[in-house]
């Protein structure tokens, strides 16, 4: 473990649980550490870099709160990097937004951007007639060049025509919707929540094993009007995602 | 199939989607259909009750939106009852009081409540000291019998004594908490969710097979003044929960 070769610096007034947590951020960004990873323990910590239980503590709380490290009950704390998905559920917050946010390098790859005819489904969802035509958009995004989500979703045409040529590779959906006009900004996102098994498809996304548990969000994003914009099909390995939400009375 | 031996009147003005979706829940309420029997397709039913598929596609796909059947491409609808989750991420809402709407018949089995010492972990989140007393309270919830969630909820003692002689087989947790007065009351929760393995404890509480998904929920609820009054953690078969939220911008 290179991480307890590292020394805190007592004599900067930078609070030691803070340089503590710096230092394994910086490990699991460099890819010391790997998703999955067992860190040290509470009590090696505390040793090797001569500071309480308590300043470790602090530490590993806050990077488990932030989704860096997962605890499992008399086994130890282990890598979660990369887990996100606030942005998705919390508030609104575009994928690359996050990622920036939390000083992950994001990238997404296109596997399908085309017109079809709308399902049943779909058509039901965007509220427009079965075999009228929609964007489709299938895409899969990577923190750090780790596959973290596919989303498959589908824009009426008649409303989104004008996103067909653009690169979904660079661009965030949420924001070149909103380009077209209040009429095409998403202002509310109903979303189902599932846990479901992986299927082949996962498997080979999303570097998993088939039958493990996906995090599985079907949304339809609303604008100012309610008028449905896109239905969505999100499919996160449950291993490497998190997502909180906060829910108060009626 | 029963299903297929009933008749909708054609001469009554409830319209004949509404007439069929009624027909579907109650075979479903009444068992006819189990949780994950197929039922007939969109052609069968539009070929025995006389009616268009457009009309069929009504009512699947709004006992579909409502939680009480699932589909799977190429495969076909299942009935999903029971569904539930809606009270537990998009609203604050009893378990009863949720089931009691959907017309379901709750229960519950407290396989433990206890007082105990708050672990590290437990005491971080309440703002208490470690070691301090929490009410331990381990729960099955049942809708018509089947178990569909068990929940482990910590409870700082010094703010909830007053719960320790009260039934939770009969009373809710946030009703009775309530009656503790405003400083007790649960008025915003914060839940981070995760899709998960089944362990074996989850195989034997929940009738489901180890390995496949459980919807985690990991729950901190505070009062009015932002303390933490409860910390929770509730375990849903993943093929027999299905939860909405709604998101905005911030």
């Amino acid at each position: 473990m290179s991480l307890i070769h590292n020394k805190l610096n007592k004599s900067i007034p930078v609070p030691l649980y803070f340089q503590l947590k710096e230092l394994i951020m910086k490990e699991i960004k460099g890819g010391t550490y790997k998703s999955g990873d067992l860190i040290p323990t509470e009590n090696e910590l505390s040793e090797s870099f001569e500071i309480s239980r308590t300043t470790v503590r602090q530490a590993i709380t806050e990077l488990v709160q932030e989704g860096w490290l997962y605890r499992i009950k008399s086994k130890g704390t282990f890598v979660s990097y990369p887990k996100v998905g606030q942005g998705f559920t919390k508030k609104l917050e575009s994928f690359n937004d996050e990622m920036n946010r939390l000083g992950i390098t994001p990238s997404t790859e296109v596997f399908e951007f085309s017109v079809q005819e709308a399902s049943a489904e779909v058509a039901e969802v965007l509220e427009i007639e079965e075999k009228d035509k929609v964007l489709y958009l299938y895409r899969r995004r990577f923190a750090d060049k780790e596959p973290v989500v596919t989303i498959q979703t589908y824009l009426p045409f008649s409303r989104c025509s004008f996103l067909a040529d653009k690169d979904f590779t660079k661009e965030s959906l949420y924001h070149q919707l909103a380009l077209g006009g209040d009429a095409c900004r998403v202002l509310q996102v109903r979303r189902i929540v599932e846990a479901v098994e992986a299927t082949e498809e996962d498997a080979s996304n999303l570097k998993m094993k088939v039958g493990k548990p996906i995090q599985f969000f079907v949304s339809t994003g609303y604008n100012a009007l309610g008028v449905p914009l896109e239905y969505s099909l999100a499919r996160y390995p449950g291993d490497r995602s998190r997502f909180e939400i906060m829910v108060s009375p009626e």
